[in-house]
């Protein structure tokens, strides 16, 4: 099952809507027959990937998968039935299927007399695959908002320079988490004053082979010739300024984790809304006194009415002065957000490159 | 030597300018004969102590001692001296005496035929002398400044509330930081506005027997009844604005670790003055958009003058909603602080309760 999520988790993969899962099929004896993975939406189920690998070879096997085999026909036919009919023996799973559309794969593979197993790295499975399931229960993509600040809450200095608040070790740790979401979405102020390229890049400083969209949200026009606009990645224009609505044409388009990278008003209006699902901040050992807030006005008055957050991970990143503390949290809502409804105010101008 | 450092470190000794030391008396069968250690200017040091519970039974004994023996006449005589007088026939030592006046101890031994070993966790010695130690070189109190803010920089709410920004843990440990220091130093406005006790209390909220002096720094008067002048500790009042000419002023009055507690203005001027040696930082996960800054205006406009500081340990108190990091950290000064020329202008008001 390790190897099965590690294929699951193949990195480069543009997932679009669909969940990560890896397969590992495995012959009576315990030898490895053919290992899979789902390499997005329209690519064959991870499932299929291995059995078409395995051939005559799946009979009698085990087959080892990160995701309940899913029972309904969508683009490709049910993983259910071409398992039966590769003539598996075995099915061991992870996580059972949270899509209530294609749930079912483990009560017909017991039913077809298939010996079924579920449950083993079950969490892991569900940590890979977050905000998928996220998406199939609120109907939006997940967002979690990335800051760096100063230990007093600075994101730039005061004649607005801010090269660098953050660390190398914290940057390339960015630009990592950057990757594993499917778009980048800043303010069109971010846009018009940093000209951010906004692409997911190596420690040389090189694009990565797939690239989140990069969308930008705000009314205002962006200006020609913005690094954003470049051929270096896909590029979305936003024009609202309503965090429901943006989120829901990135959820109609397939977008599943959206990396919210500020900046402080943009930010603040998402917090607003109580649309941050997980906030990811890098603290530097660094102080200023003067500058810009890493947040903008949040409409608190008083200490009762803070917004608290839950740490599920504090990591030290660099050393020395190139220390950066990063919590990562979830807000503390007691409110379910709601999905918002279908056909939005929104107008999203989609700029497809290449 | 573990034994002789933990004597040392007994908590609750008012030490006043003198430094922590702690002494164990092995027979040559490696049996404890007396342990001893220092318990404030003029108290026996800790071989005076111990020699005097060992008696007779110190002939041929190792001196296990945590700092080296002095060969100096102070407030009472040398212990190279009674050492030797006391018959010890081995001396093991951990720190050697950084005062020049005191120091000459180990030598003086040898030369008397003595078997002298140095070195032995000298370390740990060391970190629980530091402030000592600074002062010996700087002739100034080691600062300690302390300070709680919430991820965004805020250290109370726009309406002023501040209860609490640090989480319980964190405060338990503010006053265990407290109780290590000499002297907590507070601003007049501090005094005025939030009236705290600054007293080190204990997980019920009682005061521990050993208090640091409370010094309030400001030209005001302070007004009657304030609780900080209450009889539960020592209360000072240091009409001054001048950082240096105020820790001069505890320096000449035996103290020697500034646990420098705000506001944000008296923390400013301290900053500014490259007269904080050390820097704990408690992060609430905590967001406010709006209120108090952690620290207020230092004169830096632009991100490469910005104050780095390097970690020196980064620990997680307590956990979900009430987890708080602590950030320890020292100041990258180039400059080297200067000691405060004698004779400052500042005028100190003590007052000495009980
Ligand atoms: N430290 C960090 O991690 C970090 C990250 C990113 C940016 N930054 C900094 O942030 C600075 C920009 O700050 P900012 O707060 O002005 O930029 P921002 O949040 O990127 O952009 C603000 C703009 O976004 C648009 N917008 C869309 N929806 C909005 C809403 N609901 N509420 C408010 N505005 C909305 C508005 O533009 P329209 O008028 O076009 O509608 C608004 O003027 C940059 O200079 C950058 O350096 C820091
Ligand atoms: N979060 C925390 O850890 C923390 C800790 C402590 C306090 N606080 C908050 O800080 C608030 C007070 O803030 P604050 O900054 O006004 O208070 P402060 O720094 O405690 O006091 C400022 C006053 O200190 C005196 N002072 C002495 N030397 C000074 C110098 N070199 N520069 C400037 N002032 C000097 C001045 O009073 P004179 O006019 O009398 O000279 C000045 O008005 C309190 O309400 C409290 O809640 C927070």
């Amino acid at each position: 099952m390790q190897r099965a999520l590690a294929l699951a988790a193949t990195p480069g993969v543009p997932l679009g809507p669909n969940p990560r899962v890896g397969c590992v099929l495995l012959s009576p004896a315990g030898d490895v027959v053919a290992e899979g993975f789902h390499r997005g939406a329209g690519a064959p189920h991870a499932e299929a990937d291995a059995l078409a690998r395995a051939g005559a070879h799946a009979r009698g096997a085990t087959a080892v998968v990160t995701l309940e085999p899913c029972h309904h026909t969508g683009r490709t036919g049910p993983c259910s039935e071409a398992l039966l009919a590769a003539g598996v023996a075995r099915v061991v799973f992870a996580q059972s299927d949270p899509n209530p559309v294609a749930a079912g794969g483990a009560e017909a593979l017991r039913t077809a007399g298939v010996d079924v197993e579920s449950g083993l790295l079950a969490d892991e499975s569900a940590r890979l695959n977050r905000a998928w399931t996220f998406g199939l229960v609120h109907q939006r993509p997940f967002v979690t908002w990335k800051f760096a600040a100063t230990l007093d809450g600075r994101s730039a200095a005061a004649d607005g320079t801010s090269r660098w608040v953050s660390s190398r070790p914290s940057r390339l740790d960015t630009h990592r988490l950057r990757g594993e979401c499917d778009t980048v979405l800043v303010g069109t102020s971010t846009v018009v004053i940093d000209d951010p390229r906004l692409t997911v890049r190596d420690e040389h400083d090189l694009p990565v082979a797939h690239q989140p969209l990069r969308a930008v949200m705000g009314l205002r026009e962006l200006p020609a010739g913005r690094r954003v606009l470049d051929d270096s990645a896909e590029s979305l224009h936003l024009v609202t300024r309503d965090p429901a609505a943006a989120l829901a044409d990135l959820f109609s388009l397939g977008r599943r984790h959206v990396f919210l990278e500020g900046g402080p008003r943009l930010a603040a209006a998402f917090l607003r809304a109580r649309l941050v699902d997980e906030v990811v901040t890098y603290v530097a050992p660094m102080l200023l006194g003067a500058g810009r807030s890493a947040v903008a006005d949040l409409g608190i008055d008083t200490i009762a009415a803070a917004m608290r957050l839950e740490p599920t991970d504090v990591t030290v990143l660099g050393s020395g002065v190139e220390t950066n503390v990063r919590l990562t949290m979830t807000p503390r809502h007691d409110t379910v957000v709601a999905a918002h409804p279908s056909g939005s105010a929104s107008r999203a101008a989609l700029r497809e490159d290449h």
